[in-house]
């Protein structure tokens, strides 16, 4: 009998392929398949990111997740890609998941690992995450002393968006996308608009930054984020 | 005249020598000068995560900071280092700033970066966080889906705490060391102890994982972690 195969999530950073770690990296090229996220149509951004560093010659399990369900993920689109990978597993072969940042930091890792860490060996190695890549680029810290750090996914109301920043010394609005609009008038209502810093694609070269004022909120990515520092540069 | 050189904050990750970035490795093996905390007295641990990868060579800055100062830092010592660093950047040598998991979220880096960014070019690397790296440990996401995620320094008192706490689905309680007791208590009062997490040096072979009641408060170092998931295992 062959011994089944380990099961990678792989933190592979915010974009910049420069930002992959040793691990990661060396992860990465041993495997002998490989399976990343991917838009329903069009090219995978977690493949963009490690195409430097592919070796070639291994097999890829491409994972189409529609972008229309935001709460509830595409169950079968999960239960699909699990079996897959299971099979890889199962005959012996490791498979190395590529994950934007970090693999348990809001990734979608979690579906395949619910699916798959009873049955087989489970390895996460951790990554950039696109938060720390935006303070960064922003050159302000994300929280420093004893802050209070809110990370507050953007679908939330504005009730409890309020709520939340009133709970937080520093907060990164994260998933922007369409709710830009939405969260950037809040922001001015609650009169925070001036310590707030919108950065898009951090550490890509697609990178942009902007004050909340100037923002197309048309052109806002998923992958976006706002901070806020309430208590201003506690850092100076 | 010599052009200044560059000052980086390289994040180097959370323990584990092979955390570390294929960019942050490559300016530290290029800088001609290297600057790191250490206490003040015995070794640094920044310096021990890179050890593997220094070429040598390198002049070396190490930066002992007193460990009683947990709100007000020595600002005495940042002023000198920030003298010393200065000196190297005038004179036209880069200089590389090792910073534990990354350097704009809760690091010293900061105290640096507000004496020296308006003169010199700066340029900071993000790096692994030490909580991303718990959450790989522990096998458990950090936060999943539209969770509202607080970061949380342990010094917080208790009733700001649990404000906190109850003001997000998952939590990491940060920088625990002799806080453990009071942090613990007070999660038990809440009934949140079973839905707790320790971590102690998360990615490095002293790592860490223990039931919240079974930790000997004597022996919580500064970085360790405790994570709260307060809605159960959401990503399941």
């Amino acid at each position: 009998m062959t011994a089944p195969g380990t099961l990678y999530g792989l933190g592979i950073g915010p974009g910049d392929p420069e930002l992959i770690t040793l691990k990661a990296l060396r992860i990465l090229r041993a495997a002998p398949v490989v399976a990343y996220p991917a838009p329903e149509h069009g090219d995978s951004l977690a493949r963009a990111i490690v195409a430097p560093h592919l070796p070639g010659r291994q097999r890829e399990i491409v994972i189409r997740v529609p972008m229309l369900v935001e709460r509830f993920p595409a169950q079968a689109v999960y239960d699909r890609a699990a079996a897959e990978i299971g099979g890889h597993l199962a005959a012996g072969r490791d498979v190395a998941v590529l994950c934007e940042g970090d693999p348990f930091f809001y990734g979608s890792f979690m579906y395949l690992f619910a699916r798959l860490a009873a049955r087989f060996t489970v390895e996460v190695v951790p990554g950039v995450s696109s938060l720390t890549a935006c303070a960064a680029a922003l050159g302000a810290p994300l929280a420093a002393r004893n802050d209070v750090l809110a990370v507050i996914p953007a679908p939330l109301d504005a009730d409890a968006m309020a709520a939340r920043l009133e709970a937080s010394d520093a907060a990164a609005i994260i998933k922007l996308g369409r709710h830009f609009a939405r969260v950037r008038d809040l922001l001015f209502r609650l009169g925070l608009a001036d310590r707030a810093r919108y950065i898009a694609h951090a550490s890509m070269a697609s990178q942009r930054i902007l004050p909340l004022g100037e923002v197309d909120p048309a052109t806002v990515p998923y992958f976006s984020v706002i901070t806020v520092h309430r208590r201003g540069e506690a850092w100076r």
